[in-house]
């Protein structure tokens, strides 16, 4: 691929700085249209060293209002970012709706040498690094995200040229380094590897443009012309699908029949299923709880020196007893190595982020345990059943978790889900004694009582959740808790026993 | 102080327990009464090596539901920290309304031998030590904040003691480190300087609780019945001072006489006396707008070596030219180096903190620039006129914007804020021309269109803003800006000439 791209083209003087101006004007209008649309921009810089990325990023830059984009620079890895799955640090990047983020340098480079030592990935992240990252944009693209992936360039005779030129710059030979040079010796294998890395992740939906960059005024328009084209293919798709909403070409049932397969089809009655007569005597339950509380204290000494992290997923009918069942678990472990994470419906920041970018800052750093009170699930559960989510989005949400949680597994995260299940005659007990307790009554609430009345829409909705995203790496239990004590035992041996395994 | 304390005190087992007991209970509920009531609390734990933070901590928290609390380890001082002014970390660490943060080890210690150094703190920060970490409470407190600061005291041969036994115990003796012993062998002079910290930092509204923790149990009990008492006292202040309300004692007269002075006494015109007529030619402008840009990009590159950070502010009138000037001042450098902050109305979780919280969150980086479009100065401005804050909340605001650009100047920001003037008459043209250019149309809103009408409460409370807060290392410029070519060399001529000083 690379080594067929022909380098020589140029620019003339003149006609560049006319293209150039109306080039700007252009950009500089469509960056108010990305406002207006509310479009999240993604615009990452790949390529050689000595390619111009610092320059020819300045230069797209110029016409933009700055308080509008961010600009990161992604070859200073920090502390924070190598105790985190390595796509944390792109995730909690990614834009707002409306905003631009230029990436110097991305999150498609780790196939390079040197690339995954220096961002300390796991074999398992290795050897999944493709799929992960694949996933990584098509999640975002399908929220409405537009992401450019532009490589620049060079010859390996220009690349040797401007490392001598810049040696010869007292100001500027610092930024030539042996590295560097030793891309340059290794040229054809190094360009092995970039054409790997286009190869692997070039898609229709996530196309590379290739820049050629021995002229700089060759590659400024291009970049130019590419962002620019980029963004209005964006705008008319968007007016296209606003226009389609209200000419509707397609019938219902033709429509119906386009849907991916609805899971019904496969439905197994997974919730009434459980049994939930089980109980656990008084005098076995504060044995057990105190011996795998200490177990787990242990554990949580271990998990701090062997550097793993864990993710606990709590989910489960209101009053099932999520509370003091994290209560158990947590506390005798040391304050200072977890952290619960209580999710409620998400802030106006939050919503104009992907779904997943709020649980992406909340990731537990290697060595610690993170707990969710609530969780990412909210999308398939009150999302779908309160209609704040189109069926088409939470519907591919399974997958996006899926994709999620194997990328914390690969990194190392041990992840937990736990589905706390009571049936209805127990809640209604549990919710008329929090009323009649004048120090319980401020934990119920008018949406309890609302949640209840969609008893049945739930249980079908966590059935299908529990199915469609019950993976080998991040497996879903039920939790049977209409006796509390027994839940409590449950969830503190099966989180102490994985613990075991995983801690040796 | 602490050698006057008596560390022989001890607790017998059995009234331990039944003692505990009540206790644990008694924090329960109050930490429901904490979340009801909305106080933020901060707990800081403070004491010698192996005084048993850990443990006591742990033992505190208890009773305590995890949802509602955090843990902080303030001994691991990372780069982000090490790269901002030593109170960053702990202010955006600072809890919302109605939760818990523990700070193991906290803002008080850097009196304490080598923790200056391991901070990396700046001459001026030493020596400005004490008023900016009293600042720091004193302002959280007048927002509401319960701080509750405990030391923790053992004798020197009690410390022995716990150093002996932890090396003996295999999975522990990496507790002990060379440092530890040292404390040991000078404990005589490191009590000296905990006794400065304590008293130097000890007031009637954040006063220190010496904890004698020779005996565990005796350390437990009195830390539990300390933060106790703290949280009552607070929940009977909120009571009172909600009842104030309904039942005041105080005529409106002799309220008013309580009142801080108000500073129109000392009123000068400040924005009257502006000349509004300068301009520049479009020769000059041009001419000196390459200039300068070109300078200001080669400051850009120095910052950044030298690791010295700017923040500069930019407030003004609306349709003031705000974000042409910005973009004129930032053209022309190295994006990755500077980031434009633009402050907007605050958020549900920014309201729940404290209102300097979410501009510390925004402080550049060493070697860094931030611009904000516009800032904390919303506090005496729009909050002021709107009524969004009482008056004496924004009439304390003044001196706790000083106190908080005091300790970003003492750790070498360098500080420029600008106030963008024009007159009413340019205003409403730029208005007009606005409403009727269609691509400008969505930078003019009704909102606009009624603070216009405030224009003359405006100038009161800028006047007074100019006046109040413009500090030696933090001075206001007034910028005419009725010629908006003149504001933006202006703006650029003071950047570019104190950053000539500053950056030799």
């Amino acid at each position: 691929m690379l080594d067929k791209i022909d380098l020589n083209q140029t620019m003339e003087k003149h006609s560049y700085k006319q293209e150039l101006k109306d080039l700007e004007k252009r950009l500089a209008f469509l960056q108010t249209k990305i406002q207006e649309l509310g479009i999240p921009v993604i615009c990452a810089f790949e390529g050689w060293s000595a390619s111009g990325k610092g320059t020819l990023i300045g230069r797209v830059l110029y016409p933009l209002d700055p308080r509008h984009f961010n600009v990161y620079t992604m070859d200073k890895i920090n502390e924070d970012s190598l105790m985190r799955p390595f796509l944390w640090s792109f995730w909690i990047k990614t834009p707002s709706r409306g905003r631009i983020a230029i990436f110097d340098k991305s999150w498609n480079r780790m196939i390079l040498p040197g690339a995954a030592e220096k961002w300390k990935l796991s074999a398992a992240v290795k050897s999944n690094y493709f799929s992960d990252v694949n996933a990584f944009e098509k999640q975002l693209i399908d929220d409405g995200t537009l992401i450019i992936k532009l490589f620049l360039h060079i010859s390996k005779d220009e690349q040797k040229k401007r490392f001598k030129d810049l040696e010869k710059n007292p100001d500027a030979n610092w930024r030539v380094n042996q590295h560097d040079w030793e891309q340059n010796k290794e040229y054809d294998n190094v360009l092995k590897h970039f054409n790997e890395m286009i190869h692997q992740t070039n898609f229709s939906w996530s196309p590379w443009h290739i820049i050629e960059s021995n002229d700089s005024k060759f590659a400024t328009i291009k970049i130019y012309k590419t962002i620019i084209s980029r963004v209005e293919e964006e705008i008319v798709r968007r007016q296209v699908r606003a226009e389609a909403v209200e000419t509707p070409f397609v019938t219902a049932e033709e429509e119906d029949s386009l849907r991916p397969p609805k899971v019904e089809a496969f439905k197994v009655n997974i919730l009434s299923a459980v049994d939930l007569s089980k109980t656990v005597k008084e005098g076995e339950y504060k044995h057990k709880l105190s011996y795998l509380q200490g177990k787990i204290a242990e554990q949580g000494f271990k998990m701090y020196t062997h550097r793993k992290s864990v993710a606990i997923v709590y989910e489960g009918w209101d009053a099932a007893g999520k509370g003091g069942n994290i209560k158990r678990l947590t506390e005798q472990l040391d304050p200072r190595a977890y952290e619960v994470v209580p999710i409620a419906a998400p802030s106006k920041e939050e919503l104009s982020h992907h779904y997943l970018w709020r649980f992406y800052n909340k990731m537990p750093k290697d060595g610690h345990l993170a707990i969710f009170d609530r969780s990412w699930y909210g999308r398939v559960m009150v999302e779908r059943i309160e209609g704040f989510t189109p069926e088409a989005d939470w519907r591919r949400a399974y997958k996006e978790i899926n994709d999620m949680e194997a990328h914390l597994s690969n990194h190392g995260v041990i992840i937990f889900k736990f589905w706390l299940h009571i049936d209805q005659d127990e809640q209604l007990a549990r919710f008329e004694s929090r009323k009649n307790d004048p120090s319980k009554q401020y934990k119920i609430t008018d949406e309890d009582w609302r949640n209840r009345e969609k008893w049945d829409e739930y249980v079908t909705a966590v059935d299908e959740m529990l199915l469609l995203t019950n993976t080998r790496n991040a497996p879903w239990t039920v939790v049977e808790s209409n006796d509390k004590k027994y839940a409590r035992i449950k969830t503190l041996e099966i989180v102490t026993n994985e613990l075991d395994k995983q801690l040796k």
